[in-house]
């Protein structure tokens, strides 16, 4: 059998895998935003009813896989498996989520860029012929993201103007090796870039880097254009990085004017005090289950390149004075 | 295409994937046990020449990956995927030995089991079609591990009977799809189980019914019995682990006598102060990376059934008054 690579980093799907079920769930802060329409959930109470801010993340988790499954038609004892992650120490919102239910699971870490992982291993599960059905979920939990990266809730800290806002949230998507589409037709892997941004405040600046590599790579192994697609979309840049990333390619001669940011586009930046726009792993997951793929099966996209970022870093790296690692797994979904 | 299902966890490779290359690093204490002949590094210095003992971890990594590639005769630039992880907050042991090398890169999570599900999905990788190498890497170390899991080094706390000691080590396997094996002929990927213990000073005890489990469903699934195996060896039990383990299958009728665990093989129980034996994502892949995949070179053994397995908790979940989820993951590797 000759291998499906196209290029160094591109995969080309033989049979493209079905995205037979999606659904997320969020906060308040985001079903307040300019997505709200899109959204499966939105809770009020950003606990879940929980006791403690990691319990509700897992609490997200189960709600995002379990209504997932229902649109879906599938019970999790039908998925082949089922790969997830978080932003939490060990991964916790997922460990916890999978815990005691019927179904093989590999636990990833990819940071923001978790759902671009998990799409990418499912649809290989699928195509590879190990799976019929796959599962992905992630999630990102304001609270749980601030007191574990950055300070107590309670200590009120100051943000500063390129800082991003963790995303209250959790995404699952269901595969299928037969569907009606949208179906994803490619992926391209990322590498670990770093280009030496060592502000942890600043992540659009060191994730950019990340998202162009990935972004050229995709089109070099691809032989497409970025005008193939209807929309670009990469994950948790925000506002500065975003404008990093088209700035990159005016200098390759390309002006991106299909590019949108899933950080800018969960919250609206002038008016919900967010500074450069929404972060975390939920945030890429929650803006492509509910506002990317309803809108792909409504017409209003045929092709879109999905490509979540992700910052390798933790609170330690940054104490220890190091710079940021960063990725971006590009995803190609398309409509039949 | 067929998919290649056995059962609901297991799959068995159409064309199974060649170890071509494996090499591990390891610490004093690891060189001072009893398979210090198996470790193609002993570093007296667990510093390893960096200023953190998580900067010390990446370099294992680095060393432990360079050292695979240069016996598989492989760049790594000729890799189609890397698969890595380790226990660190944010997995940053991987993410900074990654950092700026020319492989697409997928991080897990899996806790000490990480070797296991890094051979899992790499196998799948190649033998789906969308790689011709791909390789593996995971670490731990015992002073990085001390300081975020338990107590700073320092405060010289007191371990419990039950307590284990993670190892200082990386492990390095790089796959590929032709060549003289061993090689990798089914995988069978574990649930989250939790039986609900609570010590944190008991890992044996809580990943143990994880063990069972999978290794259960790998006999259900292949229909091969305990004894196919020259050896069964599961990741990091520890001595009391391994008892449950051996207890419930005499509960079936089953005597494994055929059995080990990486956590008692790799430090001498009696001599080194280790309490139940070894832990962390490097003892089983320095373990499997020289003792196991050299003993089945020199034909010591023709089919090994490898399981390693993961505590998902965190200090936070322990704090909040969780259980332990647990995980194992099963890989069969064979002789021509």
């Amino acid at each position: 059998m000759p291998i499906k690579k196209l290029g160094r980093q591109t995969v080309a799907l033989a049979n493209p895998p079905a995205l037979i079920g999606h659904a997320n769930v969020v906060g308040k802060k985001e079903g307040d935003g300019p997505l709200k329409n899109s959204f499966d959930h939105i809770e009020q109470d950003d606990t879940f009813g929980e006791k403690s801010w990691e319990k509700a993340e897992t609490a997200m988790q189960k709600i995002a896989l379990a209504a997932a499954l229902d649109k879906a038609g599938q019970a999790i004892s039908n998925l082949d498996y089922l790969f997830a992650g978080d932003l939490l120490n060990q991964c916790i919102g997922s460990g916890f989520a999978i815990r005691g239910q019927d179904v093989p699971f590999f636990g990833l870490y990819g940071a923001c860029s978790t759902m671009g992982e998990g799409l990418s291993l499912a649809s290989m599960s699928i195509d590879g012929g190990f799976a019929q059905f796959a599962g992905v979920v992630t999630s990102s939990h304001f609270c749980s993201a601030e007191r574990q990266y950055r300070t107590p809730l309670e200590y009120g800290g100051q943000r500063t103007p390129t800082a991003q806002w963790t995303v209250t949230g959790s995404g699952a998507v269901i595969l299928a090796k037969d569907g009606p589409g949208p179906h994803i037709t490619h992926i391209t892997t990322g590498k670990v870039v770093d280009k030496g941004i060592k502000d942890a405040n600043n992540m659009g600046a060191a994730m950019a880097p990340a998202a162009y590599d990935t972004l050229t790579a995709h089109f070099k192994d691809t032989g497409r254009q970025p005008d193939f697609y209807d929309l670009i979309v990469t994950g948790d840049l925000g506002k500065l990085g975003k404008e990093i990333v088209q700035d990159f390619f005016k200098q390759d001669g390309i002006e991106l004017s299909n590019y949108d940011d899933c950080g800018t586009l969960i919250f609206d930046l002038q008016k919900q005090d967010v500074h450069c726009g929404g972060s975390g792993c939920g945030c890429s997951a929650t803006v492509l289950t509910g506002f990317l793929l309803n809108g792909m099966r409504e017409g209003r996209w045929n092709n879109i390149l999905f490509c979540p970022t992700g910052a390798l870093l933790s609170p330690t790296s940054t104490q220890q004075g190091e710079s940021i690692p960063c990725i971006c797994h590009a995803v190609s979904i398309s409509m039949p």
